[in-house]
């Protein structure tokens, strides 16, 4: 009897975690919450949600390459890790004071934080969260630590990152976890405050807080160093109010462009990303933030800085025109495409709800109660590079 | 008592099949034994094996857009639904005579057959195998039928397709299930006898086996019609003895150069992608059958025809050199990047195994037995276009 009440205990448990599978799975950040909603895309459906993760403004996601779990960084320095199938935070450590952002090894194996306070990344096992390695981001003197920004994976079990107040560029090679080898860029412009890696894994980026021009590291030839592009690319000379400092992370790739926020004006700008030179300039609804290409590339979509935050702008990348302006609602923070493009996941904050447009007729599909939603993250990015 | 051995069954049935993600799955084809080994790349392992495939050569394999089934179809026009949780057979149906191959759509609800015998497409429901719409690949006077060989999705829930006795390029479009739309390109060229789409779903090409030369769609300009390209393509003058015809599924875009193997010769062709233009050839150790662009493009790995099929190279994409040649075994048949490309799986027919290479090293890490290996096929194709 004692072993029916175990089997039917266990039962239970098999029975509110039914088998599927998790290449169509994603989450929905809660911010104010601190909750993570689950989501299904193939019903454009929530499934579930998991409390409890803290201070999640500007969270970022990572997923293990299976899709089941998702790593969540924190604002408040917490790393998460939540299993989507059984819906429960299966570990969560507080690793810093002050955290930005993370990535995980092209291998699966690590994940790494990068960390405001006190600078510095921190890798750590994917299966445990046990710390495997800890990188200061010592500068100068020696004596400085600089805050991380802009992480990003890089094949090779590589990541690359800035130092914001040491105006460095890190490669960290955790081929063997304990024994990173680290190769420094210095000097490459004053405050990087983001970066992010081409889909190729071949170039790194870093905006530039302090002044103007994008510092790029070609990955496939190290050697040359960092070469300032993009010299117009920041503020410029008119020194236009800037709501908000747009993500790098949001420039989209589009064949052999790159389209991108240009910083303080209403446009979008277009760089051919061979010799990373300004090839033309799209009038846009306001200040771009997320400028996303769809994955096939042939759409690319915008959002925009407030007061104008209620738009989301549809640009033909061939003929580089707006074909299509769409109002999701209040306060449009983020945009996720699923794997193939058919459909894009809009968050709007202030109206607390998903948005779900089919990317070919524009139609809205579906709308899903979300409270003051931010970041959507779908587990597609598992099998991909610089995400 | 019975609710304990009702509970105690159905725990026994949930043993069988653990919570696991489905990110890191895929399937080795076994093509004698019409067998599928089911693989999981991130320990480099065998999990099981699901039977009663009946022909399996030259079978291919889509996935739902969860990751969770393999669709597989064989030569004898089987089409077999598997689910690679509960390692079984889900459902499957003898759809034709004789099949080459098919694609799953962009919304993941239809899956695409193409057939030798009759010739035509069908397609099915994913979720049922239902027939949901039958296209004959009727020409001419409207009496004859034509093979269809080189069946590719596309965005917008397409399927694009050639009739080799036709000479013509078929995309219907099948949005509404019930009514496909089916615009015909004729007078392609002789015999097409397979085709790829690009991995941006942007070019349709079909290889031609009268004439030398390629057919090149713009699915985003339909209206220039079909151009031809690559004059020089095919056997040529020399008429050269061509072991095995390549497969133009086997073809790698990396960066803006497409890598294709040259027919009946010991060379790849490069091939700018803004023009269709080769640019150069590099001498490669024999006729090579698959060329393909790890995920990053920064490699390309070559396998070779009979009498050289011991043999596989690796191309380093920017300075087009031969970087690293390897020996797999007997009968180098197929080869799969895992889904961020640190290792490549390639399947040894005649030495009846699969062996794993780290792709930063070239280490051999791992021999799994597989009776007669063919194709490998890993659940990231589901989020891929072309796949």
């Amino acid at each position: 009897m004692a072993g029916c009440l175990a089997a039917a205990a266990l039962l239970a448990a098999c029975a509110q975690a039914p088998l599927r599978g998790t290449g169509d799975l994603g989450v929905v950040v809660e911010r104010a919450a601190g909750r993570l909603q689950l989501v299904e895309t193939t019903g454009a459906r929530i499934i579930g949600q998991v409390p409890g993760l803290g201070d999640l403004s500007h969270a970022s996601v990572v997923y293990s390459r299976d899709g089941r779990y998702a790593f969540v960084f924190g604002r408040d320095g917490g790393l998460t890790k939540v299993d989507l199938l059984r819906q429960a935070i299966e570990k969560r450590i507080i690793q810093a004071g002050n955290s930005i952002g993370g990535a995980i090894s092209q291998d699966g194996r690590m994940v790494a934080a990068a960390n405001y306070e006190p600078g510095g990344l921190k890798v750590f096992a994917t299966d445990t969260l046990e710390l495997l390695a800890d990188i200061p981001a010592t500068y100068g003197d020696g004596k400085k630590s600089a805050k991380v920004v802009g992480v990003a994976d890089a094949p090779g079990n590589r990541f690359v990152y800035s130092l914001f107040e040491a105006g460095e560029i890190w490669v960290a090679d955790l081929s063997d976890p304990k024994r990173p080898a680290v190769s420094k860029f210095r000097n490459i412009g004053k405050e990087p405050y983001d970066g992010l890696i081409t889909p190729d894994g071949r170039y790194y980026m870093a905006g530039l807080f302090g002044e103007d021009g994008i510092a790029l590291l070609d990955l496939w030839n190290p050697a040359a160093g960092v070469q300032r592009v993009l010299d117009g690319y920041g503020r410029g000379q008119e020194k236009l109010p800037v709501y908000k400092m747009p993500h790098l992370r949001g420039w989209a790739v589009a064949g052999t462009h790159a389209f991108l926020p240009a910083i303080g004006r209403h446009e979008v700008l277009v760089v051919d990303t061979v010799g990373w030179k300004e090839s033309a300039r799209i009038p846009v609804h306001g200040q771009p933030v997320f400028v996303m290409a769809r994955p096939d590339g042939r759409q690319v979509w915008v959002n925009f800085a407030f007061p104008r935050n209620d738009t989301v702008q549809v640009i033909d990348a061939p003929s580089r025109r707006v074909v299509q302006t769409l109002k999701p609602g209040k306060a449009v923070l983020h945009m996720e495409f699923t794997p193939r493009g058919e459909q894009v996941w809009i968050s709007v904050r202030d109206d607390d709800r998903v948005v779900v447009y089919d990317t070919a007729s524009f139609a809205s599909l579906k709308e899903l109660p979300a409270d003051k939603p931010s970041g959507i993250f779908f587990t597609t990015r598992a099998a991909r590079i610089g995400f």
